[in-house]
């Protein structure tokens, strides 16, 4: 009866997808709704987008946690300043604070490296390899399944990478049901051509942050080098700009309320297929107790670097990050209580489950769901403890960097494909640049604080939580704890980076034999750290085993219901449609969907984050807006709103019109909307982005780049 | 030439009017922009509304500080909940709190008293008697001229009621240009009779306050009683209710965007007629300075009931004016300066005096105009000190108590006539009524506390700005303070109130003999007080003969350009009209003019000040709205906002639609309108009320009072 449904609606020439504005699609995924695509009013071909080797979507990038896109065919490439926010700190001087000031290079010779560890990622293949991930897991349970697809998986990314200049991975899509190798083309010399002031690009600071209206000019442009025969290369002075097979063209469009949009990127992670027992556990406990546990890194943090202005600059990433994190955190806690995200998750759950007993054959399916519940509610015994703990390693530098050098010494001891996933000798060049930065991040008193800080909330766990090499390292007290800390700080030599560098290239026997009490606390730490990752490994294979019950059970369900369903965010590419979308966000508050420069001139107060430079207050009174002037306003916009499905990654996604054509940057959600990433609510999920207008306006009119404009095929005036 | 535009537009059938949606009309003057309340959209005769013995002027009658109306023939009043609220926490009991339950009087018998001070005031005639008020004072100059002008006032009062059971009063119009006797009836024994609980009469509080979206029940009905013969009468039982000349309707219809609307109402005080000069001290000099004495008197009586239950509840009232006062200063600040009043002022005056010089015969208007500026400009110099001496006044109990007792006594010793307006016969009810609740918002530390607070102020100004009585009482530095004001307080009886109306009812001898040490503080800083009073008083004495000058030139200039002008606000009757409005505070920011009771469950904390009651969300989770449902939202209205012409003391205005029916009270401004007391910027100005159907919602679903509704002519259901 449910299937029949299903064909009735797909007969009469209705959607087969999601609901409204939901969806986070696979680009393979698009030609089956290739139907409400056109509807929804896009202009190209659906089938277009599939193909990762043809524009548009040739021409979207990775960087690494956020995302980018070629604008030039020599290899422009452009995101949000925030994602820049590394390079062009690690560029800033005494001198020249390139933050405080901008920056612009003028020629190609001026444009300066964004660092060891600046990646543009181009993805070029993305096949399933289901069979071959799956095959020798069959049958096993446990760790041991989790081993077989964690060794299948290696063994496909390396033949992978056998090619020169290419980066592999395995992508689970719906929870261990089915697997895709992609492959990236990894650009490794990567330049930073131009960016604005950090009063336009983070205009509004952690204030706005999430907020609506935004004024924000969060954009920023990096340059893909490769050497002189067009191969991925570090940097090096004669490397040439690349060519990318694909670049997207700016629009010189206006935009407007209802109008098509569409957006490409590598959201992080979403949970939307998740059970409703996690969703119960979400909202009832680890949200709460995110919320506390970033509050007091971030008290520690401001107390420890209180009046030393010098610390401060080293730990300012780190509080924005926090603060960020903080305030996500909150957010979405408010929303998916808002939204009532249990009770419709559970209701949701409910309603699956009933279908399934009707269907033949569910008992097997039924049998896993049951299991899949039951490793859930056991997997939160320890988890406040070993959340801890992880944030030591997380929220340091040095004792991060002392863990990972003992740790890369042991996986050095095995073959490299039965290494650790982020320890294999791929990995290692990307451990060597972290090292490297540690010198921008680091203040003993401060991390020294931090670490007091998570030992006292540690201490404060029942005595069966207790970790025995923690206690045998830091004591059993807050006096012993400070006496180590202070001890392990004062000795250590891994605070300057020759010696980092000299341990990173050391063997494991110089290592077991250092006298450095730091390396020697983590050597201790470490069984500990490995102990709790394989107790996780074995849950998590039984849940990689059994989830994929779960999912199909669902999937088969939407299926009953004309819907299908996109995989949760994991970092892959995906693209999403909507419209430009205005938002009510509570009772009596209409917000429109595009703002204006007025709204910088009423936000400016002189003080940082709304201290807007002089050049830009001064162009805003002027009103010499040019071909950038929005027609219908009058004036010159500043950033827009749709309801496209993004989450945390997709920073920087090219934001595109009907015909494929760039209109602006994404940079962020709305506050009502950060629980997105558990329920996507129509009525408050919003994405936020810089209009591509703004931008131009900007490179044309305050902080000029004609020579940029012109390579973007622009008016420069 | 300026005269003929006039004519022209006139004959054109322009609007004769101020400038769109500004003014607080007379209701004389009504006739007279008959034609623009007409296109505006109003119904009703322009011509009754001038009369105050008609509806609906006649129902609209003052409470003292606030406004109210009569809704039944039984004397039935209604205003907002904020104006009752002394009502209400007079017969609040440890017991029954009426503030946190609410109250509602089943039966007459249960009516309580509203408490000795309360009156409704109802104008029964408004008389132009200006040449009986200067013509004496025509050729004096100063403290003569003001004598002569306070004597003629006070003769015409005292003449006036010589009738039984009438309030008279001489109101400034135009800054002394006319003058007007007003005659009110004065109704003294007021009953309190449905009050909803705080948290939906006050829902929202200091968060709130200003604010939009808003959500507040800010309502309460009064009942007026008259002795047997229909004469006002202090309380008693058998009293009866009062019958009003007319009432107003209470609407049964809908409210929308963009519907007429008009409200009345005795809007306390603006200053939209003051010159750029007094613009230019405002913002620069005035609200600053007055922020930063409120924030200081805030944390002074905050510190000082730290951990104190009762003494918090004695200063909850004066802390909640204290900071609804500070709020405003600085709503004020922003608002001015964001509508440029400055500047805007400027300019017009500057347009005014080019336009003047051009006028025959405009020598002598200018020569007092330039007399007006040197005036003011003198005023400022001991302008701080003063107000630190009148806040010692103002913000105490005991102090303030005993300079009364002190000056009354001074007073008293001169025939009646010449005392000083507040110190007559007619007022000495008055001073009894604020003399017994003293109790109630007193205790002994908070009241030292606030006065060393001050003196410390006191003692940072120049040395040339002493007060040689205050540092004879208080000497000159902060342990001579403390010391004295332990005395004063250890040594004073004035806390009993058997001794405060002892000494009110005792002889000047026994006064001057007392040695209670406050009473002879007081009799020895009384001088100083005297002394300020009448440099203030030669100061206004020369303003009020000059500035008529400046007005008549303003009206003239006006007129030539086809405008009629309101005299600014001065706690007389005042009609305003316009309509239900949005307003856009900000760029990406639509407020929508109505609120429904989902704005409600969304601000719901469970904490004051966003507590909803049980009852009120069980009712709105019902859903069922009965014959107040709004037709277009399907749900309950609860706010609404017009951009009617406003300012404190229009709290609990009726407002009206086009047929003179009640569709709300008004109850506060919005943050963006509360500089509108200098300036009226008609793209922030906006009133915000209590839509009618809220009250009748609550009163037949919520808290019930069937027989109220009846009274009033309203569905039950």
């Amino acid at each position: 009866m449910a299937l029949r449904i299903a064909l009735l609606a797909s007969a009469a020439g209705l959607a087969f997808g999601a609901k409204a504005d939901e969806g986070m699609w696979m680009p393979s995924q698009l030609p089956q709704i290739a139907e409400q695509l056109a509807a929804a009013g896009y202009r190209g071909d659906p089938a277009a987008l599939a193909d990762l080797t043809r524009p548009p979507m040739s021409a979207v990038v990775s960087l690494g946690g956020c995302t980018a896109s070629f604008v030039s065919p020599e290899g422009l490439v452009v995101t949000n300043h925030h994602c820049a926010y590394g390079a062009i700190q690690l560029n800033s001087t005494a001198k020249d604070n390139l933050l405080a000031n901008g920056f612009i290079a003028d020629t190609r010779a001026q444009e300066v490296s964004a660092g060891p560890a600046a990646r543009v990622l181009v993805t070029t293949a993305f096949d399933r390899i289901t069979d071959r991930i799956l095959g020798d897991a069959r049958g096993k349970t446990g760790r041991a399944y989790y081993e077989a697809v964690d060794a299948a998986s290696k063994a496909a990314v390396a033949e992978c990478e056998q090619e020169a200049g290419v980066r592999c991975s395995v992508a689970n899509m719906y929870y261990g049901t089915d697997f895709y190798l992609i492959k990236q083309l990894e650009l490794k010399d990567i330049r930073l051509v131009y960016a604005p002031p950090e009063s336009i690009g983070g205009y509004g600071g952690e204030i706005d942050n999430f907020m609506w209206p935004r004024h924000s000019g969060d954009f920023a442009f990096y340059r893909a080098y490769v050497d002189k025969d067009g191969k991925p290369a570090a940097f090096a002075t004669d490397n040439v700009p690349y060519q990318p097979k694909a670049f997207l063209e700016v629009s010189t469009d206006p935009v407007a309320e209802g109008d098509f949009a569409m957006l490409a990127g590598y959201p992080g992670r979403t949970f939307r297929h998740r059970t409703a027992a996690e969703f119960a556990d979400q909202v009832g406990t680890q949200l709460p107790a995110r919320v506390d546990l970033f509050g007091s890194l971030l008290e520690t943090i401001a107390r420890a670097t209180a009046g030393n202005a010098e610390a401060d600059v080293l730990y300012a990433s780190q509080v924005a990050s926090l603060k960020n994190n903080l305030k996500r955190a909150q957010g979405e806690l408010d929303g998916l209580r808002r939204s009532d995200a249990v009770g419709v998750r559970q209701r949701d759950e409910a309603a699956m489950l009933a279908w399934l007993s009707k269907q033949p054959d569910a008992a097997d399916t039924r049998r896993d769901i049951d299991a899949v519940q039951a490793v859930i509610a056991q997997s939160h015994a320890t988890r406040e403890r070993d959340q801890l703990f992880a944030t030591m390693r997380s929220q340091t530098q040095l004792l991060k960097s002392a863990m990972q050098l003992q740790r890369l010494a042991i996986e050095r001891g095995k073959p490299d494909a039965q290494r650790e996933s982020g320890y294999q000798q791929r990995d290692e060049a990307l451990i060597e640049a972290s090292l490297k930065q540690v010198q921008r991040r680091y203040d003993p008193a401060v991390e020294k604080a931090v670490l007091a800080g998570l030992l006292a909330r540690y201490r404060q766990l029942p005595a069966t939580q207790r970790i025995a090499e923690l206690d045998a390292v830091f004591g059993t007290d807050a006096a012993q704890a400070t006496a180590t800390l202070d001890a392990l700080y004062a000795g250590t030599g891994l605070g300057a980076e020759a010696e980092r560098l000299r341990l990173l290239a050391a063997a494991p026997a110089e290592l077991e034999a250092s006298t450095d009490p730091l390396m020697q606390a983590a050597a201790t730490l470490l069984p500990a750290a490995l102990r709790i990752e394989d107790a996780d490994k074995e849950q998590d294979g039984e849940l990689l085993r059994l989830r994929p019950a779960y999912m199909r059970a669902l999937i088969s369900y939407r299926e009953s219901q004309g819907q299908a369903v996109y995989p949760d965010a994991n970092s892959t590419l995906r693209v999403s449609y909507g419209k430009v979308s205005s938002l009510a966000p509570r009772d009596g508050v209409h917000y429109t969907p595009l703002t204006t420069v007025q709204g910088i001139v009423e936000k400016h107060t002189g003080e940082e984050p709304f201290d807007a430079p002089k050049p830009l207050r001064d162009a805003i009174a002027k009103g010499d807006f040019g071909s950038s002037i929005d027609p219908v306003l009058g004036t010159q916009t500043v950033n827009f709103m749709t309801n496209l499905d993004t989450t945390g990654g997709n920073s920087g996604s090219p934001v595109m019109d009907a015909n494929g054509k760039l209109i602006g940057l994404n940079f962020d959600s709305n506050w009502e909307a950060v629980s997105a990433s558990w329920m996507f609510d129509p009525r408050y999920k919003r994405a936020i982005h810089v209009d591509a207008r703004y931008l131009r306006w900007l490179m044309a009119k305050v902080y000029p780049a004609p020579h940029l404009l012109k390579e973007m095929n622009l008016p420069v005036e």
